[in-house]
């Protein structure tokens, strides 16, 4: 019975190539405020043709959300969340083509946004189509939640989907979408991390003082080398305290999954260009440390002169940017709050801490949950050879918002794969990659009315 | 029969100003090679008007020093170090007269120079020139060493001198000149610090990294903070291995003179903006720690993003710019070997030490040198008010030049006031100082004899 869609995909493969090409074609820049409404209106015109319902929902001080809604026949109600918004195309002078005017060539869809996220929302479009197409009703019913604002960091979705919850209740979630690795195993990503966000800032003198002065007069920047220096340690050990307090201890299914995560230490070094990773990580200590552990980061110093040659001055001021990501169930505010207490205890109430962004709160979905495990089946079924599972990824999206508002499990699975240029030129993905997405989300709509009772 | 010489001093008050103002008249900026071999060629002719022979002797790269000379009866000869280059204008908006038009009013004269260092140079023609109006031979030999690039930190000044030590011989030496403090008293400043300037640079991964990687990629900004923690800590305590060692105890005479030294503690947090010095320092410990102590100071310190708002990366490199103000018996070769050691010792083989300056020794002529007790008498004699003796300056001048090169006592006077705005728009002296430091030179050439039976 799969394979009648199956085959219709394959036949079909031109019709949905046009639909990511269609939606790569409209500019949706979030950090300039380009064609997002108009991009809306394409999602929601494109969610009527695969024959669902759709509304464009305002967004208080933001971009709308598009929501989509197809019923099904019996089953849990999955949830499709995505995201309609891309990075801005810069440096415009290294894309090959240009990057608003998707290119179909050598097996490829080259754009911006083809695989951050739109060939994503396109193939799961394309899926319910398929269905729709070979057998009608779907088995199951289906919500799209897709918002306009992901690459600048989602600052209004939490709220609104605490406000419209109602409209998103579902019973499992796929996340925006990954792809495979480069050994072809698709990734099912479960988690993301926090982020807290924070400049560290210290006031000196009321001028950039002659440095024959350095003998009494305070210099900022070693008061901020001084407080810095207590956060962490050459060790990596973070000794903010309580820092760790709130850090859950893996579970079994967490740690046997990083077991059967293929190394990338090597990988990792090679990439970056360093010949050593902190504390000589390799192995499943590597994924152990990269995907469990919370971090304490300089994203950026500066103080005084920094310009070429000499001059002899002691700064007026002197700040740092730090972030933290953090793993659950460490919580952004009270990590600020133990930063500040931590500052005052080492006598550091001069270093005041600015420019804090709302943060991001951590979540993760338990490897052994049924969904997870439905996922993993159909991923061995469709793409040959077992997923990776991820408890986490090391970064940060808006996971935390569908797993807790919403309460459901989230897994994620997408189109993309490891060269795919997300954020730089030539962004892409592969043709081939981009259809067995769409047979794997047919085989997970067939297969999910079987979750309630397994 | 100093009375006729300080009547003709004021008598040719005019004729003197005219002196600094044709100095000053022509500009010679040695930050930007303008007007240099003019202006030394103008320092040539004042010096034979003045009745001195002139020789303009060049500097392999730099531009060239004019020795001047003038045989005395008898006695000591001494030297007079100055510079004929100044600082750039800059900012031009802010001067009231154009910097190299100098304007003469209000008992002022406002010019480019006027006070660093010119003033100071026509105030000794113009002693040469009284006496030998008023008395014909002067009663000791004069010499005069001045330089063209003291603004831009002598860097051939040194090798310069070592080649013609015979040629600037003598028994005592004034350095270029400072001036009065506010309550009127002569500062006679006996000392300099020496300078290293140093850059520190972590090199971390190939680019700026997604700071979800710095779970695993050293972070070079990191690494920076936890190498310069290691050198100083919050109680000022330098902590590098053997910093101490050369630094020579203050002598009694070195402490006397502290005491007799107007409190500035008050003074320094005003001017500088700041509610506490370093250790809290007040009275003759201000002093102690300002002169007598060496310091290590972050003049700047940069690491990856530093613009506003919030960007997450682990950046691939972080520089910082140091400089230690030496005192005796530190030595600028000595430091840095020390500093590369103590990195090593401390795990940081991998913070690279770059750009390191051609480092200056510091220098100090005891405050119970005769040459100074003979300059203080004619000091409190001239200004009518005991001097201020100054151990050191807390700066650096190449004063160790002249006192280790020539193996001569230096000390320092000159026509300058604290609000004479040196190296800013504006710069200026009173005509009153000048006249009065013409004086005060007229009557230490009178006594200069004396020093050989004292």
């Amino acid at each position: 019975m799969l394979d009648d869609i199956f085959r219709y995909i394959d036949e079909h493969a031109d019709e949905f190539v046009q639909d990511v090409v269609r939606l790569c074609q409209q500019p949706s820049i979030s950090a300039q405020g380009v064609g997002l409404q108009e991009t809306a209106e394409l999602v929601a015109r494109m969610l009527e043709e695969a024959g669902a319902t759709a509304e464009i929902l305002p967004v208080v001080g933001g971009p709308p959300v598009v929501r989509g809604a197809l019923s099904g026949r019996a089953g849990p109600t999955l949830l499709f969340y995505n995201h309609y918004d891309v990075q801005p195309p810069d440096p415009l002078e290294e894309w090959q083509s240009p990057p608003f005017q998707p290119r179909v060539a050598e097996g490829k869809i080259v754009a911006r946004g083809a695989s951050d996220n739109k060939g994503n929302l396109a193939a799961r479009l394309a899926a319910l189509k398929a269905w729709r197409a070979v057998h009608g009703e779907l088995p199951a019913s289906v919500i799209f939640c897709i918002e306009g604002e992901e690459e600048v960091g989602s600052p209004h979705f939490l709220r609104f989907l605490q406000e419209h919850r109602d409209r998103f209740a579902a019973d499992v979630c796929l996340n925006e979408g990954f792809g495979v690795n480069s050994r072809g195993q698709l990734q099912i990503i479960l988690g993301a991390k926090g982020l807290v966000y924070v400049e560290l800032e210290v006031q000196g003198p009321a001028l950039d003082v002659h440095s024959s002065w350095a003998t009494v007069i305070p210099n900022p920047a070693w008061r901020l080398v001084w407080a810095l220096s207590t956060l962490k340690g050459p060790d990596d050990r973070i000794l903010i305290e309580g820092f760790y307090d709130d850090v859950r201890l893996p579970s079994a299914a967490e740690l046997a999954a990083l077991e059967q995560i293929p190394p990338e230490d090597a990988v990792a070094r090679q990439v970056y260009g360093v010949s050593r990773l902190v504390n000589d990580v390799t192995g499943v200590d590597f994924w152990r440390k990269h995907l469990l552990e919370p971090t304490c980061n300089i994203c950026g110093l500066v103080s005084g002169y920094t310009g070429a040659g000499a001059k002899t001055i002691t700064p007026r001021t002197a700040r740092a940017k730090l972030d933290f990501r953090l793993v659950p169930d460490q919580r952004p505010d009270d990590i600020l709050q133990k930063l500040r207490r931590h500052l005052d205890r080492h006598g550091f109430s001069d270093v005041i801490l600015t420019g804090a962004l709302e943060g991001e709160p951590p979540a993760r979905t338990p490897p052994d949950h049924p969904f997870v495990g439905l996922c993993a089946e159909v991923a061995e079924q469709v793409y040959g050879v077992p997923p990776v599972i991820m408890p986490t990824m090391a970064a940060t999206v808006p996971m935390a918002q569908l797993r807790e508002t919403l309460g459901v499990p989230v897994a994620d699975a997408g189109v993309g794969y490891p060269d795919n240029r997300i954020h730089a030129p030539n962004e892409h993905i592969r043709i081939a990659d981009y259809l067995t997405g769409i047979k794997y989300l047919v085989v997970l709509l067939d297969r999910l009315p079987s979750l309630r009772t397994r």
